[in-house]
């Protein structure tokens, strides 16, 4: 039962987060009709403000990681927290990098004339506020916010709250670069307290203001937010990638797609972390061999295991884990139906690539394949908005609704159809 | 408390509809990569059905409106629900038209090429297993079932028990089809039972299963759906339709649209509502004549009134009103900015038409009203799949997320990446 006290301080809640919605769908409605060289000046301004205030950013930083180490964080978390000059200078090249892309707003999908003299056009628009829930990385409060402004969204963002400080120091630039460019300030909001109570509010509290909800984080803040939103979901679940290496795939080839996937940064979500062997793969010994030199932990099936003696048994456990780690699970199966068989038992549908050299064989795994990213002869590392040459992304969708793969300004739009006439009626 | 039996009878509900959940996701396996020549076999075969099999239909539909005058459904439900030789031909030529569409599958609606010679294309492919919640009208069975089936997803169908018997004839005719072109029978299911929980299980008992829910009804089920629903929706809700007629419109050209878009056919989503006058517009007391003399009730402000002795007052009431009645709500503002205020402010997000010879002021009201679709100098009752050249329609989508306005075959498809390479690896 809520005390007095709880309940006092849960009605002031409330009221603060109300007042953050109401001023959220103000700024939306000024920034859907704003000019794309004012929201490129605003970023730009923010870009200038992250460098010009770097040692305001720093020490808070400096507060965060003080309290973070108090509490005890793991060395991960605190890598994931910690900024310096180098990252600073990323976050303001991140935010001139955003303010480069064209502007999606406007912009006509499509259009047609009726044998009536109506023109349709399909035309896009922002989608209006977008809450974003996210943890450690202070660093996503810059991308987030420059993200939706491009996007002619309003943002709320409530960050974790071991990056508060760091957050509120970023936060404060990115508001002066919409107070210079005449924009409302309102249009990057940050929620100002770390009560968690707070998260439950943008959940399923603020449905009359919050028109879809980003979580940033690990599965469990993604499926807490799956679970409980009442506003729609842009999900980014995790990557279980794989990687076939067909009968048919030249073994050079294979050994260094399988090793860039896998190794070239262990900790994204494009990392491959199963590799799949047809049971007649030649090429298959060369790339365990690989792996192991590389330093990765490899955990087969008997028929892996019996390739190389360093190879450690894996379970049942392996086949649906994402180690984010120098680690790689790796089985034998039956030509590529084994490996569209494992891969749809065991995938989150996220990236998955076939090696082989087979045309017939590629476009059966790639139409087969039921992901966001499929590829063949190439690395599942290449899972990326800004690889994809469609810019800065929010994350890589697992969902098949609304937007899939890289979530990048244009898919933080939604469209309207505009219809010119001269007195048309229905008969 | 459940009783024991109600206990079994749940366990029971629990176990058939599991039952479809699988049988949905191992046909939407198949019917994902169907050919469009099957899919539209297994259509034309459904037509021919319908109308070899029209009186075992009409003789369901007959039991259907017995039960529901003993029940002493309203004159409006019966007229929905029932039946007849033209009712059931129109049901056979809208598979048809269905079927003659271009099949969305498998379209790549972009590609291109990076700089590292990766070949990067964005493919349509369906959404999966769509869940449909309806109510009296009894070919919906047969429109939703023959769109889910020509974009390539399985579909579980719950129509009102009140049209039970008729829908299970239909749902034969649309099965034999599959069952002719080799398709699988479970790619076009039925909830069996009129079982009121069945609906609580699609909503949120069936995750796993179920990809996205449309619910097709009035304003308190799209609500329930989009309040208790575990799973995306692609919501219909009411349209409160505006036309704002400007001091700048033609005035014999501002009569016909908002009788049109009024009086046309007053039961559609797509009928005005909401007539607003500018102060200064010679056209509104020949618009309000001319609407009373076609036997519409006019509900004005005093401003209305005094154009009119025949006018009755309107409450606030009225301007929030989905009449589907010849009703309309009448409204003097100052300019366009006023009407977009009162939309804003009253309006559904659906349909909103402005008439007037001035073209900036038409921009101004295009730009700024934010509905699915607005319209410049037309009737808003071509709010339409079929009038926008995009086939036949699910209905109108007023949400952001996913698809906005007419949803026909395009918008009940995700896409995915595939992505071609020669070896690339991610620096």
């Amino acid at each position: 039962m809520i005390s007095s006290s709880d309940g006092v301080a849960g009605a002031e809640l409330a009221g603060q987060m109300d007042a953050l919605g109401r001023a959220a769908v103000q700024a939306a409605r000024l920034l859907a009709r704003a000019s794309s060289a004012s929201k490129d000046a605003a970023l730009l301004g923010a870009a200038a403000a992250v460098r010009a205030q770097r040692d305001d950013i720093l020490a808070a930083n400096a507060l965060d990681l003080r309290q973070a180490g108090e509490r005890g964080l793991s060395a991960a978390l605190l890598d994931r927290l910690a900024l310096d000059d180098k990252r600073v200078e990323a976050m303001a090249r991140g935010i001139e990098e955003i303010a480069a892309l064209a502007d999606p707003v406007g912009t006509v999908m499509a259009s047609w004339e009726r044998p009536n003299g109506l023109r349709i056009a399909r035309v896009r628009v922002p989608l209006g506020v977008i809450g974003i829930i996210y943890e450690s990385r202070p660093n996503v409060t810059a991308d987030a916010g420059a993200l939706c402004l491009k996007s002619g969204n309003a943002v709320i963002l409530r960050g974790g709250s071991e990056s508060s400080h760091s957050s509120r120091a970023i936060h404060a630039c990115l508001v002066s670069g919409l107070r210079e460019a005449g924009l409302p300030e309102a249009a990057i909001q940050r929620v100002p307290t770390t009560d968690r109570a707070a998260v439950g509010l943008l959940l399923s509290g603020m449905t009359q203001y919050i028109d879809v909800l980003v979580p940033r984080g690990g599965r469990s803040l993604v499926e807490r937010v799956q679970r409980e939103a009442r506003v729609p979901v842009i999900g980014h679940l995790e990557g279980n990638c794989h990687v076939y290496v067909d009968r048919d795939a030249d073994a050079d080839m294979a050994r260094e797609v399988v090793l860039n996937a896998k190794m070239r940064r262990t900790g994204i979500c494009g990392a491959a972390e199963t590799v799949l062997f047809d049971r007649d793969c030649p090429a298959a010994a060369g790339v365990v061999a690989a792996l192991l030199e590389a330093g990765c932990e490899v955990r087969g099936d008997e028929a892996v295991q019996a390739l190389d003696a360093r190879v450690v048994a894996a379970n049942e456990q392996d086949w649906m884990t994402e180690y984010l780690a120098p680690i790689i699970a790796a089985r034998v199966v039956d030509t590529v139906e084994g490996a569209m068989a494992h891969i749809e038992r065991y995938g989150s549908g996220h990236t998955e690539s076939i090696v082989t050299g087979n045309p017939q064989t590629a476009e059966r795994f790639l139409a087969g394949v039921d992901s966001a990213i499929v590829l063949h002869n190439a690395s599942t590392q290449f899972a990326d908005g800004g690889e994809f040459g469609m810019g800065a992304e929010i994350g890589i969708s697992t969902d098949k609704f609304h937007a899939r793969g890289p979530v990048g300004v244009e898919q933080l739009t939604s469209y309207k159809y505009v219809v010119h006439g001269s007195g048309q009626l229905r008969p």
